[in-house]
């Protein structure tokens, strides 16, 4: 026969309209092409359907059946936000309403600790999430903010050395274009966010709380938290700036066997360009979250393997890094930190190297941190506080799928222009056309401008296609990558909400112990004005995330408004276009 | 177990996503509920799929296999645009290559009149075309022409007697609303076509030119063909005029045994109505085929015998009516015969039946017809004859592909719009409002106003969702209506070019008669100068065919094409509004 054979290792959904192959483990697929390209294959099944799927979930050793199935699958599921993700909103909704009840429940509230506690679901839905992101280099890049990894000039190419197998994702369908920003390849550093309610712990939380931290003297660089009329905010930024991140530019060292790319960031009140790397990023990132541990700092992109220096990557990684600087510096506390200010403006010579170590080796973080912050003096009643916390931890889930959500649905709206509205449209101008074309067998001049009118509809909803195809770029692409911010905004408030958990519980430890003769009033009264400190600052927290939502999507919604106004309103005219032909039939 | 299973009789291509299930002949389906209605079961296969079918197309006698397959399938294949008719386009257009050879041949052309000569295959295609409309009624009604039953107050209820397999219909999937114009219920009644090229020949169209028809006394209704800048015409119609189908109206007899639609005519030179039955166009179809051989007479819309009372259809009948009567009023040579005058204008009394036995017994119809013709003195070259004839030829097959085609798309397009469309923009409109009903979690009055912002642009998308799945009656429905005429029309043209051919072949006989000996030269003249005029009449049809082509496909175009305008400026607008909203936030 000749015919080639193989068998199936990982099922594969495909993409019907893209002219894919769904494949099922274990089922054996008749080769039809090779050479399709990008990883693709083009095979038929014992049904008879024929389509493409990747090369790389079939086992090209085995002719037929046998062979051992080895491995788990090569690649995440090309349709992330279809089916996993939904399925994912679905699990969220499903667990919010019980969590829902019993936070309403007052009875309930902080009286068990146990695996029912609503705020350890909390924990538990990062668990899940992160189970999206299933790298490792969290681990590594924890032992180079150690010190261990002195400098920047290593071999080490942080761009793409170490990475699981989430970001070594599918190939790209040959008949499917690719888009500049990549829904598939972003918000997935849960991992790094489960270890922040940790780095709360270890780095003296409790300590602050129990006083057994110190001041560490110099407070120049103080942090204020002020009540407003909407609760309790951090007090203004006194110097705003924004900063560009602009020319992503591909760099080598070591004769160019080493190749990465940099970003050029221009803080608008120095106005001094500097050029950082994706590594010096993820450097300031792991300061920030080892710092501020009641901050959101939002996680940074994803990394990625292959493709990285794709100009479709590349750009789809400035935005990302854009939005992730321009949250940074938003931010009232972290914008005025010697850190980030550090990263912004440092050249890179001598002058980074000092004062990388020292912010390495800045003390107050963690729970130290919390004495550079001064707070209201009034005290907190628990209940309000269990109020605001119950609340916003609701919020916060129902904000998740309402992200995820839109994420999927304009994941799917984006497929469906590209895919099935643009062949919609371009079929209907075909058919126009194909008239046209009969009519034109007719030479008489009496039907030669109804011919050329046919032909120019046929011509106006095939350019409507072609806008459909396209329409994403200038809309939902937009919409999703600042979505998909949030999506890694709101990732990190499990783990801030547990560090508050955590302020609770070791506040009534110490109201158990005045109860047992083992602690004094008076001792208590200071835990108490401690632990509201980290309270303030996570009310304050809530309600900056609060402000910056209101303003992000009234900007994410009306961007997305005008780019479709401007999109219908340019069908319209395409269409009076074509209408205008028909005045000389 | 308790499962009731029954085997499949006849293949049904479900639509999957009206949740149709696809079965095979031979399968076995498992029951999962009967109560579904209007014809439908839901059912389960041994893959697992599961959907709706029509409860008719399986053996609900049998449980498991066995089981005698009788009969042909109960109903047309409800994708009569989308699968069979694509088939036949394909067919179509595979035929007409070789055809388009042939005919640019000049040495082949009428040497051979064997099968393979092209006009043969237009008979082909016919016989292929009449596949679609297997109904038998073509025969009642011819008898009924015969004269065999006296009179219209029969208790023969025609709205719904005698019908073939192909007008009662798929029932009505569950899932599916219907349309007021429903495609799959027109354009069917090929078989009667083909009765009219041997009506033809019958009629004495082959008398006509060998001169044994006589000219039967009375031409006061005489019909002219003059020659024009672009050809040959019909003299101009001298009183032009138009008609009004309306107000269908449900009347009965036999004390409400019997029920009907009456259709009330009014033309607008007598200003008088008349009411009229589905019967009575049929009668009149009769009359117009047997008259006028080689003028296009479209074929009336399908007879239907189930749902023939809801209003949808009614209203549907009605337009197709409408168009029909147009068709023939706007026909310069059918507007003035006596036959059509006498339907649009006699009241509903003994004038009619006196008028209607006069009628049937109209000696000047078929071959006798052409005596009432004043043509062109001037003989026509063979060869110009041929030339006109293919091109003719050519050009009707490729319009009739190119008309499916566009009614396929449009089928397509309408299915697309009230199902695919509609749910994507109303997924998109729900993801906003879902957004907004988490944000309104926040009840801070800074957040309100962003979430009746997002609820009142999710409530935009619901609506231009529904915009979507209604726009088709505004725009893609009248264009199939009107497209689905012309399939009609064309359907007639084959006959006409058989009758031409048939003629043509009459005259070669001739001079090979002379060539024998066995008729003169001035016979020959003579049958010469009959024969053109058929060929003139052809001639003078085809000119106006697409004189009207021109005219109606313009109006076709221009009307779709400013209800489209009109809908993107619609969403336009609605997005406008939905802008507003963010002014305040």
């Amino acid at each position: 026969m000749g015919e080639e054979k193989v068998r199936v290792l990982y099922d594969f959904e495909g993409v019907a309209e893209n002219g894919e192959l769904t494949i099922y483990t274990d089922e054996i697929i008749t080769i039809l092409r090779k050479d399709v390209g990008e990883g693709w294959w083009e095979g038929q099944n014992d049904r008879g359907e024929a389509g493409y799927f990747p090369s790389a979930y079939v086992d090209s050793e085995t002719s037929g059946s046998g062979g051992a199935v080895t491995d788990t699958p090569p690649a995440a599921d090309s349709s992330y936000f279809n089916g996993s993700q939904d399925a994912s909103a679905t699990t969220y909704a499903q667990e919010s309403a019980p969590a829902a009840d019993q936070w309403s429940d007052p009875s309930s509230q902080y009286q068990n600790t146990a695996a029912t506690d609503p705020w350890d679901q909390g924990v538990a839905n990062t668990a899940y999430s992160s189970s999206y992101g299933q790298d490792s280099w969290g681990d590594t890049t924890s032992a180079q903010a150690g010190g261990q990894d002195e400098g920047w000039d290593d071999d080490w190419d942080d761009d793409g050395a170490s990475t699981g197998s989430s970001t070594a994702t599918t190939p790209t369908s040959p008949t499917t274009k690719t888009m500049s920003y990549d829904a598939n390849k972003s918000g997935g550093t849960m991992r790094k966010s489960l270890n922040r309610f940790s780095m709360f712990v270890k780095s003296g939380g409790e300590a602050f709380i129990l006083g057994t931290t110190k001041s560490a003297g110099s407070s120049q660089n103080r942090v204020s938290v002020t009540e407003t009329q909407d609760g309790w905010s951090w007090g203004p930024d006194p110097a705003p700036y924004k900063v560009s991140v602009a020319d992503p530019t591909k760099a080598s060292k070591m004769k160019g066997l080493k190749s990465f790319i940099t970003y050029q960031l221009t803080p608008d009140n120095t106005n001094k360009t500097v050029s950082r790397r994706y590594k010096h990023f993820d450097w300031l990132y792991e300061r920030l979250i080892e710092k501020f541990t009641t901050i959101a700092v939002p996680p940074l992109p994803e990394k990625q393997v292959t493709g990285r220096y794709e100009e479709n990557f590349v750009e789809g990684r400035r935005q990302q890094l854009q939005l992730w600087v321009d949250r940074m510096s938003r931010h009232p506390v972290v914008a005025q930190s010697e850190v980030f200010q550090f990263f912004l403006q440092s050249p890179s010579d001598k002058t980074w190297k000092d004062g990388k170590r020292r912010a390495e080796k800045d003390p107050l973080v963690g729970g130290a941190f919390f004495h550079t912050v001064e707070a209201p003096q009034a005290r907190l009643p628990a209940a309000r506080i269990d109020t605001n916390m119950e609340n916003f931890n609701r919020f916060q889930k129902s904000m998740d799928d309402g992200v995820k959500n839109l994420l999927a649905v304009a994941a799917e709206s984006t497929k469906k222009h590209m895919g099935g509205f643009k062949r919609e449209y371009q079929r209907v101008g075909e058919a126009f056309t194909k008239l046209g074309t009969t009519f034109d067998l007719d030479k008489k001049p009496s039907s030669k401008p109804l011919t050329n009118a046919l032909w120019k509809t046929g011509a106006a909803y095939f350019e409507i296609g072609k806008m459909f195809e396209e329409q994403p770029q200038h809309d939902l692409n937009e919409l999703m990558l600042k979505v998909d911010e949030y999506k890694g905004i709101l990732s990190t408030f499990p783990d801030i909400l547990q560090s508050m958990k955590g302020t609770m519980t070791k506040v009534r430890d110490c109201q158990r112990m005045v109860g047992e003769g083992k602690m004094s009033d008076e001792e208590l009264e200071e835990v108490g004005v401690r632990a509201d400190v980290i309270t303030y600052t996570t009310l304050a927290e809530i309600q900056h995330f609060h402000e910056m939502r209101v303003v992000d999507f009234k900007d994410i919604a009306q961007h997305f408004l005008k780019e479709q106004i401007e999109f219908y309103g340019k069908i319209k005219t395409t269409l009076e276009e074509s209408l205008k032909n028909y005045d000389n039939v």
